[in-house]
């Protein structure tokens, strides 16, 4: 019975070895993703009459123990992962003569690849249903806030006034972007590599379209030395996801900054603060900044994987199998935070008054002025430039504009009106943009 | 006059800040994009009577003289980037009172983004050319060596006859999914900030579709802060052009490998390697090494403007100046390891008799006899890999096969036309899949 | 009873924030370190009459129990941190009265920095020693090896002989660069930051001097606002835990090649490889593939702690938290990659035959060549240089020597010798070198 | 003269492929340590007789011409390096019969190893000024702002009272240690690695003390093949560096912040920010964003070098060249924004009443408050906090303080005072620092 030792971890390699030649997390993401493979190859074998009907059963129902048993009744630790350790218990299930014909024309290296994207792509899926929640929550935050006034930003310095609405949707079509990529990353993760073996195929009759298709994939990765070695749709896939968490991030910043004292311009939910026994009032965007702390997680994880694949060559390298708690980790971290943004989101009061009254602040209403100029009096863009410089720059009032032009080139609501070009802050083109987003949501 | 000082550096910096507020590679870089949009803006202008044509006139007249003196004509280093320089060079050439009318309606904000999209998007197709041109070599090589024998590696060791053809086909295929990459990446880049102004957008009554089609933009980048802020279009440019440099530098690693004496697979091409005065049958193969080198730079491109656009609140930061030299440093790169790439594969000349005797060296058979015992006898997979393991192990001969069977298993030829499932190594069905190949790349 | 529930992880927030807000392996990993800093804290509460010597019993009475109870009898996953749930289940052991007072003068923010830095000083004393056991196995093999011929490398092309005892030092002498480095990381470490409490010190009459007495510490992190906010210590920990990795993986790297059958220098030992059951000769590097990748996964926590701390304003901020689980990573790999680089070297069989045998291929001895045609005939060294490239490349015999120089000048052993430098490779010179790093270690 | 041309670029590469083999602005910052080099290494040959006095004069004459007509006189751009195009220029001027000997006992791989380090360690000397000009001018804000108070912050959070002065001691001490860590990485940096040659050393009967004590350097870096293949000390420096960066990017972030309306805490120098023409009180704080920006750069650099040493083999390869331009661009960056902080701490303008303002704002002195229970009332911590958390939650007085208590507990000056334990902010303990610190400070 020696032979169902095969991947057990040789007692020679002391603790120390054991915890770097395994994965456990890992291990545990894919196992589902491991049975649905055996159970497809399995089927393919015996429609190839690579193995006998009779032998199909009994492997078929080895692995239904396995299925209703679940991860709990395999003894993980002993092997080097987990293929060797659902092939090990169904030997001693249903012995050597039918379990040892399972992994006939098949590697741990082709399977361990159609493992990581079977669970991947089931990733992809949830993060697309938590950016969507999330993308719905900005929305309707947005169309709530259409005449909210807010001061804009450049380097931090309140700039021109727009409106809390106009703001949000720019935060809207950033994720709408990484909707995109994370749509032709799921199609390119939903590919075969079953059937390749260990890189070279297989002198048996198999059938990679059959597996393909028992396993729900769009299309195979042919080549087979290609579809044990690629790792590139696993490095998209986390640069995907640092790309969605720098946008999450800088909407995190906001959060913090915006919920400061400094700024006062919303008030995070209990449920995503802390507060301290001691200062209840004083709310800690603890979410937001683990949200921001996180990002630089993901980051970390795309240096990994993007270093352990420099220079590799071909085929199967030991080295491989280091990715994927990486990306364990990326999809993770991506996926609670698109769930603890909606909530934060979600649940923010907007302090409008407070937010309002920041536009008395600095010079916000210089380019207006100086539009105005251009516009009324006809004078060149930078000549007005200058004149609203020397003007303020002075304290004086602007001689060149009567009393009720002068007000309303002052008027900030009026401001946000005038800008109504496409993509601009005036309440008519933001709700217009709303609603083609809306439209836009409720199709994907 | 003082006007046309706009955007000139105070003298009150010193030289150490100055280097700090310039990125003049960079501003070379786009300095064509620049009076593309110029153009585009003032015609627009004038289109929906915001300026005079007479002014109009002037101004593409002014444009016209910068356009033909080139860069050298501008005082590059006195100004803090392109945009301030031309348009304080168009000043002094046709005066304030045309010149101070180009920049109405518009902010160095959504120039910049303006500029470096189109300046990207060039580059994206001079990129797309060149992964074109290596992988028509390397299906020219696979062409030469689709019975070129010589052993396929897992760990570094010697594991299963292949041919060269398959190998290359499995890089072929990698750069394939670069191209898909590429191709979406281009499209995203191909969008329109123009017309955003700083972020706010414009009270001037602009027509952003029509600046968008004289620039051959596929579309808008619709919300004005969005416009301007976002950058994850660079971000996504840089990580796909790390996958493509990851994936060349797996391919120089080999080139490295093969062309050792340890070896001995391969000979590079004298343009591509250096010898040393001393040693001239010592190729070193440099274009090799320094590609595999340059592959970490263009990952710490990524790490750069990841980093830098962590947490950054909107819109438009000084911060965002940074990422420029980055995105030039990771093309540039990119490009020339393409080119020489190109260069290393096809110029390189294959030792296939040397390649041929490797296969001697090893237990590179032992998977062919054990499925030669599966398939004769009837064995279960596990229990021939335990049999052909203890034959190895004690050197003896194989009594489960009769001397013909045995001769046929061993013979690495013939191994690799027995694996001729899809995707497989056979010739066979290497020259399928190098002919649909074909057909594919003369339709891009 | 409310009161014992500060930093108990509030209801409303649900099961995806809970994972978010807590990092329990870290907080695992530092638990005896919160003990230690309770105990000493509520000592000089006591010995500064800022709590009774009734009062102080209570508390390290209470303190006993959970240090005997062991961190199973906490509650871990219902709490923000270790801190809180220690402090919690004091209170709940020994009551308010007595268990409310053990925090007082004192905040979280001090509490988690100084017991991540007694945490962390303990690791890094064990990774003295396991640097050390690796030293002393290299210089163990290399006083084996100082007659061991084999060829030196440059561009992976062979280009001079050399020996394995001076190819083994040059790997010596970067981990005892790393050991000086470990040395001064250790001393920034071990210094205090308790007492610090939130970030503003605190009006109760503490003695700093004296808890870091007693936790031994060397000193203290002075102002008490660096002390709750800096964590360029743990920056510059993963910085030298990265160049550790560096090095162990251009070691590891190199075993890989050596024991492909391309090179075939050494074998390494079973203990550390990995066969598949059916290639039994065939012995897969993977202890070395995975140093290889690890070293990827330590970067890729360097960047991560980097990107967190980057901008990051002062004091306490709750991204802080996001460092220790990467501290923690990195520091495990580093001790384990050292243990097991330890059992490959030790293990390691030096195919000496073989790598003689290397020897004759190439043109090693071009270079001896040369020198001796300067030293004998009075030549240039770049005329040398010209002839001999001109000799080797046409195949000829070089004139200007008679043939028992000649013979002299192309035998490898005597040309090692004749390197007898400072650090060269003769074995005289590298016996030298060996019992002097013998000291050095011996006195470490 | 064919010899001459060692190094020369083959004209059969393509310009592509030529700029890859260079890195002119690397080459030009050793351009001065190659001519150092150069006459140390010249003058050892001729102490150690193995060029005559005669050939010593015509190369250290031949030298003194290339110095004095400067790195112009070179042709730079037809050579592979700065080694290869002085002694090829060297030839030119000097003839081949004694310029053909000045390489010597030489190669270029301890020569560029030489000239780095020469290089890089003048400029860690430059840094360790400029740092200490940064400490002296925070050191000399501190002094001044004593008894400025503001808000401390916790979460961005106002948190509790501290001054101006301890919050710059935080960030002085940081420096320190930056400090520490720059001056052991300058005597890592200044060690020698001529003499090693190619990596085998040699059999010419030179004095490696020789040259290392003629250049200044304090040591070798013995092992011959350790000492042209080690580039820890390279990333060493950056990781040095990327702290650095980390540290001034935290300052830079809370000037933005500060000097942001939200905060108005103080005002940058016109210097250090720009105006726009129409917004001239609005100051953006450029250098402040840009320092920020750049340390993303300096960690891509650490990324890059760290990824390219990865399992890099023995002894020299290609790839090292690579490493160069990093060290330049991160002790470029470095080095600029260290003035350039220094620059905008010393002219920022504080703005101590609008400071103070922000002190009523939150519950800056909840704290304090709960402090003043536990000492007055002998309350437990715990309780005492739980108390004033309802006091504040509830908008009422507190009834366990007489009104003179509470008055005195409620005072943001007295608060701070009454924190005088070490390291804390009251303005006695301030001062004992700042005395301290201006000591140390002048003795480095």
């Amino acid at each position: 019975m020696d032979i169902i030792r095969r991947g057990r971890l040789k007692k020679q390699i002391d603790e120390s070895s054991l915890e770097f030649l395994q994965s456990l997390d890992a291990d545990r993401w894919i196992f589902d993703a491991d049975l649905l493979v055996d159970k497809a190859h399995t089927r393919m074998l015996l429609e190839n009459k690579i193995i006998s009907e009779k032998e199909a059963s009994i492997i078929l129902d080895g692995l239904k123990q396995i299925e209703e048993g679940g991860i709990e009744i395999l003894e993980l630790e002993a092997y080097e992962d987990i293929h060797a350790c659902v092939e090990s218990k169904l030997i001693e299930l249903i012995g050597e003569e039918a379990g040892g014909r399972m992994h006939t024309a098949r590697s741990r290296n082709d399977e361990v690849a159609t493992c990581i994207r079977i669970a991947l792509r089931r990733e992809e899926l949830k993060l697309i249903d938590y950016l969507n929640d999330l993308r719905g929550t900005i929305l309707k935050r947005a169309e709530e806030n259409v005449e909210t006034l807010m001061p804009g930003f450049t380097h931090l310095q309140f700039a021109q006034p727009t409106t809390l609405a106009h703001h949000l949707l720019a935060h809207f079509d950033a994720l709408s972007r990484d909707l995109e990529r994370l749509d032709a990353l799921y199609h390119r993760t939903n590919l075969s590599p079953l059937g390749a073996a260990a890189f070279a195929s297989t002198s048996f009759p198999i059938d990679r379209d059959r597996t393909m298709e028992l396993l729900g994939f769009e299309g195979l990765v042919e080549n087979s030395m290609d579809a044990v070695s690629a790792r590139d749709f696993l490095i998209e896939a986390i640069s995907v996801f640092s790309i969605i968490m720098m946008h999450l991030s800088r909407l995190a910043e906001e959060l913090i900054l915006w919920s400061s004292q400094g700024f006062d311009m919303i008030e995070l939910d209990d449920a995503v603060t802390s507060t301290s026994s001691i200062m209840p009032q004083k709310k800690n965007p603890d979410l937001a900044e683990l949200i921001r702390a996180k990002t630089g997680t993901v980051y970390g994880d795309l240096t990994a994987v993007l270093t352990i694949m420099k220079a590799m060559p071909m085929s199967y390298n030991r080295d491989l199998q280091e990715l994927t708690p990486h990306l364990l980790s990326a999809v993770t971290i991506t996926k609670s935070s698109l769930r603890g943004m909606t909530k934060m989101i979600g649940g923010m009061r907007v302090k409008s008054e407070s937010m309002r009254a920041k536009l008395d602040l600095g010079d916000l209403m210089a380019t207006d002025l100086a539009d105005t100029l251009v516009r009324e009096c006809g004078i060149p863009f930078r000549t007005a430039h200058k004149i609203v410089g020397e003007v303020i720059s002075e304290g004086r009032r602007i001689e060149e504009l009567d009393e009720a032009t002068l007000k309303e080139a002052l008027d900030p609501a009026l401001s946000v009106d005038r800008r109504k070009v496409t993509g601009g802050p005036s309440p008519r083109e933001v709700r217009r943009m709303i609603d083609k987003r809306k439209k836009a949501l409720s199709l994907t």
